[in-house]
């Protein structure tokens, strides 16, 4: 059986899943077979190209007629467009796998995954939370859930980026609430948010995030529309900081900026134990720092080796991986759970669980005051 | 004229003045001369050992005689000490050095300071903030004020220390809260608030820091008491995490801790900038990370040049200094200014500014909200 | 027009080559059109899970039926298979990409190299020195033709690799004299040579290498055959070291093992002008250190930009590439060459001048002495 | 007992020795008690500033006065100055430190050690090779000696400085080869052999080193003297390569430069056995990097641990020391040996093999081939 998929979106992230899907054959050879039977956007022209390049064999300008024609439904537009075309196809039966933040607001999230919830197990609603596919995440996880770490007690995450230090970059739909939600926050704040939850997030570690302290703020008010004489109200944050309490107690600090001169694409993440610690950075995602086993420092790990995560897929050891083979895992553990009938993680209760915290940390940042999730 | 010393403390802090106090002659000849003439403490027999290895040729076990008989008087002892003597000095017009945190509660520095401000500026009141007498700090601050990292954004300080994290590590003066005052929060939050307002404080840069909210988590509750079977109460916190708001409107995130597996002294300060950012590491307190000049990513300078602040003083460029090299800048520093009648800082206001965004931390952590500084 | 493809070899550098033809499509869509049509082994069932896999159309057991029926041949066998097809290709009038290095003697290397000049200018003959291709050698190159680094006067190359280091790790073809030619030197020094040549050989910086003194050594003698009892003597080296002078009087050094505990794939250059410095190291190939402009200190550049070699193709600021990315730009540029008629580099007389060093480097190190190249 | 010292030489060696001597009451107070009693010269002015700095009670611009006078005889002046008190002082009997290299040539050096052999042990003759006092080094060699790497297999040596880069930097008796021997070689390479011998030099690790292949180069003919109009002849190497091989048939690298633009005192040692590596860079003295115990990568190790070598001496962990400290560490050992009449190393025999190994170094560069060491 072949699966065929529909893929709404086709800049940054249609072009980055078009790559992935298209690369399965050769590295996961039991991955299931699919096609790329259909790309759907507003602009025909731009559209047309886009398929062409990205390997899709038709293309449509109207969503409904997709979601329920298709085997999978991919959704990667913009944050505003996850909400509806996503309920629908999962009311059709189709599986979705839908980019982050899950919707530009917790209620829209909420309605996502409770339909998610209704359609069952057997229709997979993945959430694009492609950093959990990084081999030295998944390495970081292996440790962290042998105990290696002990109690955990402290975490770090942040995420750094640049493109916005200029006040003269241009305004796009991530500076507007109404299509965006919010800016760094969401944005970066969302894969943070999950990563934590991943790594540290389980009963027998630090559990949920428990309670939070939110900061958000906004350094350029307006920016140019590119192309034109005219600017455009920034009505998002460019960076926010959040303090959090874990379950067990463990204290956290969360930090995302576009507007860290230096940093292109810095997802940092720090989690110390009682018996050991551990850094990750995403622009030398080939790499852990850990420090266990009664070692005095951290040790650097280049995790490439045979038998981490993914690995035997790809290159020998010390041939490195570069940031799109997350989308590639992460394709091929979706598209297996959706032919198999399994359940897929992350899934829509993941991306809505990351959004009650980024709403929680917006509603800290305009009450003045921590605030505890249910 | 030499000036008569007379120094409460022989321990750490002890040691590490009484070596830059020694250090002085060879090699900053310009310094003024000093004779260490009485050493102050409880237990006679250490203290008399401390005197011969430390270069002082009296003893005292009453500091209500010495700090009216000297010229200068360094109070290094634990900080509920710290009040009462440095006060009596202050009242009896001797120039006061004092360890950081500048007290236990605000309460009493507040009152430390006001004395101060009574004694007044002939009369300097030193507060022990070494790390502004880093070499790559007083660049770091050279570049701040030449306007080349532009408007102040973000900033991000960290100090991590690791020998609380074994459960079994022994209680000391320093788990308590009538005699530290707090653990991680005053003990190394004191240094990073200090080193911020050091370096971003200024009007034309961030300003001071307008409101804070603060998180305190006690991870051991209880440590043996050494050499016996006992155990006591920790009664302040092992870690703390803060965010901060600049007057300018810049944001902050702080953190300590003394349970930090795998880092020792790990002091961090970041800074982000509209057209630059830099970042400084106490444990490789030569080298600084600078992104300015719009250069694309971060130059590390080792800054052991010889027009870097202080350097003429010691070595050829390379040829690198430690963390001892702190204490004699700020002794020459404290030193000069009471031989020459002039102003010093850090000084007792800046001990107090601390120890008031230490204690809004406190006091946000316990409402759980953001609490504002006057 | 489609280029017919035929390869020879399908294991490690085959899949590298046949993902990068795959992935030119999409990423490069003015590439010429091509077929993978024919692969070429010995093993019949391997071949045909391979061609599967590797998405070629048909399998063949004889080069010599392929070499002239198809318009482009990829020579990736081990290097004792590289002559014989290679030739035959070309005196077919067939352009070949050959794998590095380009012969296991300097002898075979002579021959391969006139016969492709014979073949002229529109028959290309590439030699497979892929880093070549990395964007940060690719933005290095830029500067120092952009004379930044000024005179060039020191360089530093080394291959560091670790899975030899093991006394049992089992005995390959890439231990026999025979079959490989050398050892560490062949397989990890040509690549060296070739980046040193590639950056500074040109006449306005150093010029060709003129003399070396060489080392090699094999730390254990005998091997295990896999699956056996018996061990097979290892005939090539483990390390090489070798002294370099180039024509303009700069000094070199270079290195290469496969016993370096704790290396996986680490190659590293490293080059100082009388302006400026510059260091790579494959391990973090997105990432070039540089010191120029009269900045202090080597500033880490993450050559992920917009405008940076290549990065045009593929994903926003500080989305990292991968080891494999090397191959995409390497295929797309001989591939280009091909279909356009131009000429192509690295070619066979690059891969014969890297020969010639390292052979070079052996004959000194027979004879003790140093040896100059014509 | 009291050691009176007299001590040749007052500008950057002087002065490290002074500041050496006059700090180890505090911080090592079973050292033996010494007083700084002549400092030798010869430009009276100079001299007399210098003592009265340096702490010396008196000054002679006759060292053959001083040699027999004193109870430590340590020659600090320039290489050229070495032979003759130094021999003077043994041949009275009074232990003589000399700083590095031993001699200008390796004949001066033998005569030299010669001796200080027929002076005996109870006279002994230093030769100031202080990087083996770096703490880090010290537990290197721990690891070493407990067989933690294993078999020894390849090691790598390279210091690396910059302040001739400049071509208009000016000439002093470093630049001739009468006054200083050879340059770079000389000069930064007697460190580098030295550690080398110290770290691996022992029969069951390397052995010795015996044969070299060397290379020097001049890059800038001549240069402007200082305050004048004039340029002088350099008459010794800006940089020197070298290989080597041990006795147990391991291979090293070497390489020394003063125009390494971007490396102010970068002194490197890397170490491979079968079992692990280590890396060690002066410019980040507190640090070692250590592969070992199976682990996969290097772990930073912050050697500012209590039990670490010299480091009860000094602070708490993550304090860390600077370049000053080696020579602190040099001087209590060396005048511990003197007081309590035991042997001390490195010593004259040690600063004759560095001799031996640059010699030969030289001498193949002229041959244009390996030379053995007897």
């Amino acid at each position: 059986m072949t699966l065929e998929i529909g893929v709404l979106g086709y800049r940054f992230m249609g072009k980055a899943h078009a790559n992935a899907m298209a690369r399965l054959p050769m590295f996961f050879p039991d991955a299931p077979e699919i096609e790329r039977i259909v790309l759907v956007g507003r602009d025909e022209e731009a559209l047309s190209d886009a398929a062409d390049r990205l390997g899709f064999s038709s293309v449509s300008t109207d969503w409904t007629e997709v979601v329920d024609e298709v085997d999978v439904f991919y959704n990667l537009g913009p944050n505003h467009v996850h909400r509806e075309p996503s309920i629908a196809a999962l009311e059709a039966g189709t599986p979705v796998f839908c980019e982050k933040p899950l919707a530009p607001t917790l209620e829209e999230a909420d309605e996502m995954a409770e339909t998610a919830r209704e359609a069952g197990d057997d229709v997979p609603a993945g959430c694009a939370f492609n950093y959990r596919f990084v081999p030295a995440i998944q390495y970081a996880k292996r440790l962290l859930e042998a105990g290696e770490l002990g109690e955990i007690q402290q975490v770090r995450g942040r995420y750094l980026q640049d493109w916005l230090v200029d006040p003269e970059a241009p305004w796009s739909w991530r500076n507007d609430e109404e299509m965006a939600g919010s800016g760094a926050l969401g944005d970066l704040g969302s894969h943070t948010v999950d990563l934590l939850r991943f790594l540290v997030g389980s009963d027998d570690l630090a559990g949920e995030i428990e309670r939070v302290s939110g900061h958000l703020q906004t350094f350029v008010d307006e920016r140019p529309v590119e192309g034109g004489d005219e600017t455009r109200s920034v009505t998002v944050d460019d960076a926010y900081t959040a303090q959090l309490e874990f379950e067990n107690g463990a204290v956290g600090s969360l930090e995302g900026t576009r507007v860290a001169a230096g940093h292109k694409n810095d997802h940092t993440i720090e989690i110390h134990g009682s018996e050991g610690s551990l850094q990750f950075s995403l622009e030398r995602l080939n790499e852990l720092e850990v420090l266990r086993d009664g070692n005095r420092g951290y040790e650097t790990i280049l995790v490439t080796d045979e038998d981490d995560p993914y690995v035997d897929h790809w290159w020998p050891p010390g041939h490195v991986l570069g940031w799109e083979h997350t989308f590639i895992h992460e394709n091929y553990e979706f598209l297996s759970a959706v032919a198999n009938g399994d359940a897929f993680e992350p899934n829509f209760d993941d991306g809505l669980a990351a959004q009650q915290v980024l709403d929680a940390i917006e509603r800290s940042d305009e009450q003045g005051e921590w605030v505890s999730l249910e």
